[in-house]
């Protein structure tokens, strides 16, 4: 398995400790964080990403804020902790993650605490249990995923949704940390991702470290190696699963499930049900984000790689019609066609 | 119309001048080259690329190396071209376009001339035909492409098949630029074109010169544009086409054409009836470069994007099946399926 970790807590020294993402891949580089603006900012300019991964950051960061304090009273205890809540929650402010964690957080407060080290205790294990619970949702996921795929299938995946994002394992690159432990021998092709390059930067980086058969492509190269038959399934995560199944997920994932498509090859969505938004009902409700045009022309570059004053489009997801997708994978089992039904009959 | 132009002969100057690409889109540049070694360094290091543009430069390069070389005889002035046209051939020995032009040129040695003067002029003479010819031939070909296209249409284009890669309009570019003139109002989408560029680089600029409405995406946005309805034509260039209609151009070719196809979108090939190689059965006869991984993981970069020693798959083109393709549009007329009878039916 992996030898990194992208968030976690080292009590003993009380810090909150960060794999730096946007150091990688030229440099592997841990920072130690203990004050609460140091978590913010680390949050804020993206070195821990994925959603799970900064909910787990701003928990155990609002619990060391607390601890740090030294309180006198489990009163003043409360009143710190929702102070450095409500700064964390200025850190990424789209995130719906940290609010989710952080009010999980919040809710322990509601109980009564005979000692500053009892509300702390709480607030730790709390933080666990957010961090843990991402663990074994990841494993679920995994299994499930596994069991669908064959010793030697070469895989192809998109973006990010690995170890990196997560507590450990990931969604859609679990199956393929699973399968690697157990001989599977998989050959990953992995689309660079552009324009922000997670692909290139982050999953190529996070499955070599596994030893993962990893071959870098330009997502423009996906329908050749699928024409050429090195591709028996499309692994992808997923932002946003409407109840119908339509899934918004990282721009290019549209284009891939198309060309799968074409080429009979099952394409696989991963992801926990807490993306599964029932009152969604199709891919026409959900509203795509659209970036800064400087991520295509600029970003990255040693100079401008397109005229000044370029018109751009750079819509950072894309919605897959569900007619694409041949299973969605979850933590609680695997939705088949047709969605509307099997994604509402998923256990609770 | 646009306002540049790749490669001209500056006769009274006797100058051959050359729009740097290696400059764009950031610097216009003009080189004015007047010794064989600067066209030979122009050509060598791509600042001329495009396979008629490649061939006109090295036709007036090699005229230019005989006027500069003042001989006093014609016996003297044929031996200074064959010394030249050894020279220019060793500056891209792969470039099938450059050696084809510099054959024409010596066929013009095989007639006697009376004196210097009168051979420098055939000379001239025929790297104007290359040129002019060429010239004939984009407009062919735009016309042709303009004739299945509509006012008002959203067209999605790849890589550079444009006016820098020829002498003027380009192949794939050419109904554009003719629409263009003719108040047809095409919104047209530029794929950036990993890893090269091409279409960020080049296209993206002599379109917008030319004042075209280009937007530039990324490649893997191509599906959503589609998805969108902003698409109602797909046109690339061509590097071969098979006697079966499979046509081979730059990576990212085939996966257009699957999403042209699942979308319900014309996808036209366009090019001279020169690269249709009817001793080429299929596209699986086709062999494809494969290219340096640094392309993917270094080239254009600040600092490396991708883990030291990770697996690429670089493919510099691929093939797409002729089932995949509505026309094939050539100078000489347009090509439907089935197409091994209608390529092999075009005038000869």
């Amino acid at each position: 398995m992996h030898e990194f970790r992208s968030v976690f807590l080292d009590d003993q020294a009380g810090e909150l400790v960060i794999l730096d993402q946007t150091r990688l891949p030229n440099d592997v580089v841990y920072l130690r964080l203990s004050g609460t603006e140091d978590v913010w900012e680390a949050i804020r300019n993206l070195r821990v990403r994925g959603a799970p991964a900064i909910g787990i950051a701003a928990a155990y960061g609002a619990y060391l804020a607390v601890r740090h304090g030294s309180p006198e009273s489990p009163e003043a205890a409360a009143a710190l902790f929702r102070q450095a809540k409500r700064y964390l929650e200025t850190s990424r402010p789209t995130a719906v993650n940290l609010f989710w964690a952080l009010n999980r957080m919040e809710q322990r407060l509601a109980s009564r605490y005979d000692s500053v080290a009892q509300l702390l205790c709480a607030l730790k294990t709390e933080a666990d249990a957010i961090r843990n619970e991402d663990a074994r949702m990841c494993h679920a996921i995994g299994e499930h995923a596994l069991s669908l795929l064959r010793r030697g299938w070469g895989l192809l995946t998109h973006c990010n949704a690995g170890a990196l994002a997560t507590s450990e394992l990931g969604t859609a690159l679990a199956p393929i940390y699973l399968g690697t432990q157990r001989g599977y021998q998989f050959k990953v092709f992995v689309d660079e991702t552009r324009p922000l390059l997670q692909g290139a930067r982050l999953t190529a980086w996070e499955l070599s470290e596994a030893g993962v058969d990893v071959t870098l492509i330009c997502d423009n190269m996906a329908a050749t190696v699928m024409q050429r038959g090195l591709v028996q399934a499309v692994l992808v995560g997923c932002d946003r699963v409407a109840a119908n199944g339509d899934t918004a997920n990282k721009i290019g994932t549209l284009g891939l499930a198309i060309l799968a498509k074409h080429y009979g090859i099952p394409f696989y969505v991963l992801g926990p049900t807490s993306t599964i938004d029932l009152n969604c009902p199709s891919g026409a409700s959900i509203v795509i984000e659209e970036r800064p045009g400087e991520e295509i022309t600029t970003k990255w570059y040693c100079s401008r790689m397109a005229p000044q004053d370029i018109k751009t489009y750079n819509p950072a997801f894309d919605v897959t019609d569900a007619s694409l997708i041949t299973a969605i994978i979850t933590e609680k089992g695997i939705a088949y066609p047709p969605f509307a039904a099997s994604l509402k009959a998923l256990p609770q």
